[in-house]
This record gives C-alpha cells, sequence and structure tokens, in this order.
C-alpha cells in the first residue's frame, strides 16, 4: 500500500499456524509487535490467524497488503513439510520461488556438513525486486522483506530479533503516549464520569479495564494520544473521579 | 451461515478491543476456545483481532458469520464508554438494540441500590428473533447468542464461563484426537523423514515445533485427526525416526 507520508501509518499482523488456532501454542508475538509498534508511531490496526492452508493465507497476505502500511508475518518459514508461508507469499505476489544466494551461503556457514535440502529450504524467497533479507541473529535463518510485507519466524526471541532488525528502517508516526490510574473502584460506578471526560477530550482514546486484586474488583483507566498534555489533563480528571467514590488511585508513569 | 449437518462445522474468534492491539493486554481467550472447539470437533478456521471502531467490527462480524458456522466475540459488553460490541452486532445483523427484560432483572437483583443507566447497557441485546441471553455465573452480566454469533465478555474467567454455557448447545464434529513425541533431534535433520511420514499420512496432520530445553534443541511433532489409529501409527513412525538421529522419544498422552 502507498499512503502519504503525512497519514500515520498502520500496520496488520498476521499470525501463520495451526498450532495457534488448535489452542496447542499461546501467541506471545502479538502483543510484542503491538507494544513495539506504538512506541514508533505505527498504529496496529488488525491481526488475523489463519491456519496452514495455502488458499488462506494468500488470501490473508492479499487482502492485508493493499489495505495497510505494513504487514508483519510470524510463522511457516522453517525447514519442515508443514511451513509453507514462502510459497504461500510468493503466490501472493504472482512470483516464483528462489534461493536467496546470500541466506545460502548463510545457512551452508552454520549448518556445515549438517546442511541438507530441509534446511535450505529457509534460504528461498520469492524472486524479483523489493525482497531484502531480515537478519536473524538467533538461528541464522533469515527472515525477508517483500514490498510492505515482513516475513518473521514464530518462534517469539526469532520474530522479536527480526522486528528489531528492520525497526529503524520502518517510516513511524508521531509516537502515541499512554498513561493510566487505577483504583478500586468499580467500572459501573464511574462511567458516567468518564463518558464524559471521554467527550471532553476527543483526542485521547480512553479505555477502561476491570480488575480483581486481593478480591477486591477494580478499574485501570488508559489514557492513549500523541497529545501528552492531553493524557495529563485527562487523567488528573479520572484520578480526581475515582478519589470522590472512595477510591485511592494509583498513577502510572507519566507519558 | 447454513450448513449441511454432514460437513464439520467451522468457527471463528473475534477479539475486539484496542487494548490487544496495543500491547498493553495478552489475550488469554483464543488458546482457550481453540482447545475447547478442537475437543468438540469443532475446526476453528481464523481469528481476527480489531479494534473499537464501529465500522471496523460491523465489517467483521459479517464477513465471519456469513463464512463460518460458528463466530464467538470477545470483549466490549462492559457498562462503559469503550464497550462498543452490543451496537456493532446490531448494526451487523441491521437491528435495533434493546434491553433485555430477564437481563435487566438479572442486573438489578445483583446490583441493588447500585443499578445505574451504564450498569443496564449490560443488559441491551440487538432486538428480533434469535436472540438468546448466555448465563455468566462469575460477574451476572449476561452474553448473548444472535443466530451463529455468540457475544462474550473479554475477561477471560467469564469468556470460558459463557463458553461453558453454551457448549452443550454448539453442534460438535467428530473429535478431533492429537498426540505428540518429542526429542532432542534437530527440525532439518528430521524434516525429510516427517515429510515422508506426512504423505503416508494424508488424513493425520502432522505439525513440527522447535524448542529450546535445557540449552539443547528439540523438536515437538504433534499429529492431529479424527483417526485415532492412523496417529498412533505416524507417532510411531516418527519416534523411530527420531531414535535413528540419536534421540530419546518422549511420546505425550496416547489420544
Amino acid at each position: 500500500m502507498t499512503d502519504s507520508p503525512s497519514t500515520p501509518p498502520t500496520a496488520c499482523v498476521l499470525i501463520i499456524g495451526d498450532e495457534i488456532l488448535s489452542g496447542r501454542t499461546q501467541d506471545l508475538n502479538l502483543k510484542f509487535l503491538g507494544e513495539r509498534l506504538a512506541g514508533l508511531g505505527i498504529r496496529l490496526s488488525e491481526a488475523r490467524v489463519v491456519p496452514d492452508i495455502e488458499s488462506r493465507i494468500v488470501e490473508a497476505v492479499n487482502a492485508c497488503r493493499t489495505q495497510y502500511t505494513y504487514v508483519f508475518t510470524t510463522g511457516g518459514i522453517g525447514p519442515t513439510h508443514d511451513d509453507i508461508t514462502t510459497p504461500c507469499i510468493a503466490k501472493a505476489f504472482g512470483r516464483a520461488v528462489i534461493r536467496h544466494p546470500e541466506a545460502e551461503r548463510k545457512l551452508r556457514g552454520y549448518y556445515g556438513d549438517k546442511t541438507n535440502e530441509a534446511r535450505l529450504r529457509m534460504a528461498e524467497v520469492p524472486d524479483g525486486a523489493g525482497v531484502e533479507l531480515i537478519e536473524n541473529h538467533i538461528s541464522i535463518a533469515p527472515g525477508y522483506r517483500i514490498e510492505n510485507v515482513f516475513v518473521f519466524a514464530g518462534v517469539p526471541s526469532v520474530a522479536r530479533a527480526m522486528f528489531e532488525a528492520v525497526a529503524p528502517s520502518l517510516r513511524g508516526g508521531p509516537p502515541v503516549y499512554s498513561q493510566s490510574v487505577d483504583a478500586h473502584v468499580r467500572e459501573g460506578d464511574i462511567a458516567a464520569q468518564l463518558a464524559e471526560i471521554q467527550g471532553q477530550h476527543p483526542n485521547v482514546a480512553i479505555g477502561s479495564y476491570p480488575f480483581m486484586r486481593l478480591d477486591k474488583l477494580g478499574t485501570s483507566i488508559v489514557a492513549r494520544s500523541i497529545d501528552k498534555q492531553g493524557i495529563a489533563t485527562a487523567i488528573a480528571k479520572v484520578a480526581q473521579a475515582m478519589r470522590a467514590l472512595g477510591g485511592e488511585p494509583v498513577l502510572g508513569p507519566a507519558p
């Protein structure tokens, strides 16, 4: 997707893998990517989890890459038969799959006489322009970028390393700041005042999340915005409302 | 979606909430729902995470409810201004929002003189046929079903209680069994044999997942199928291949 440099960039995370949908594996990449992207001023606007089925992956890649500034995929780039992400990405872009010479060199250097055809599948990338390897300092086999799609491993430590490798190349937007305030006040008691405060601060997104600590219900309010002063004012009003309801507001770190 | 009773039922989970996309909150509902649905023989075919934006929720609900046997939404049914799931579901179905008398009675009974307009928002459901409340024995405010869409809270304990309340009413399929076998054998060394075993067992899905334990890399193989005997045979072949590579296979519980 091409968008104007003045529009805040957007992103989608595409989690590829039967193991996430079957409940075998707890996904840990979405939370990490959401936090890091927010810090870069890139709005994570959607995430999808799709099974290891070619047509479903191709369809999701094409739906997302035209809609968002960046797409980050996780999973399916290992050496085994169930790792089908690369042929699917290639198909989504209408390209052939080739073995990338630099990736092959890295893998041969790392695996030595343990190099085999299965491991060399990890050197495969879509053919053509706009493809760049993404370094993997954890387990060598690289990820890659093709146009606005970044293809990462599913193993969280490797996905993180790959994200950090590309982060400096991403076009960020104004950073989104946030601050929280928590109190043992129930959501239903503070809801009307929260709605009023939200109305007074249209450029601050005020989220309300119930919690249970020491067997007592409470509410965590999170204000998110590119406007630090707006956050501070909104959070001060929420804290005051919490105090008026008998709560003892605990403020999170200033944005 | 209407499908023939002989087709195995499918499902989609729709996770609604800015807090998941911003990385503030780790989703814990998808793994639970994936496991429970697999046990009921319902194939979780997709999950989507969407922000608290009306148009995005409406679009996702309509895309998913026509495509899958069941849709389960989580999040956005509390008492605060950022809880917008119900008006979005109603809009997706082209219906008005009404206050459900039984839900109102439950909430008034629970909250007594703390009942207020914000809390009574939790009694709201889409108008019309095919709407049924879903019991919430944790925090009273009910979820609901509208046609093939089940609307759950986001708090994991409540989402689980709501799922268990509706589970007996779901049409299951043949249960999907699974068994795992782990060994300190590297994926790239066993990949060729795995592909061969997968070829011999087209009705068993064989997944391969690398792990690191005690600083040693290993591979966990999971076979999933409705055919217990097929799983047993495939897993026995994988274990043999692991042994031939010098690994000591550890089998998971028999399916």
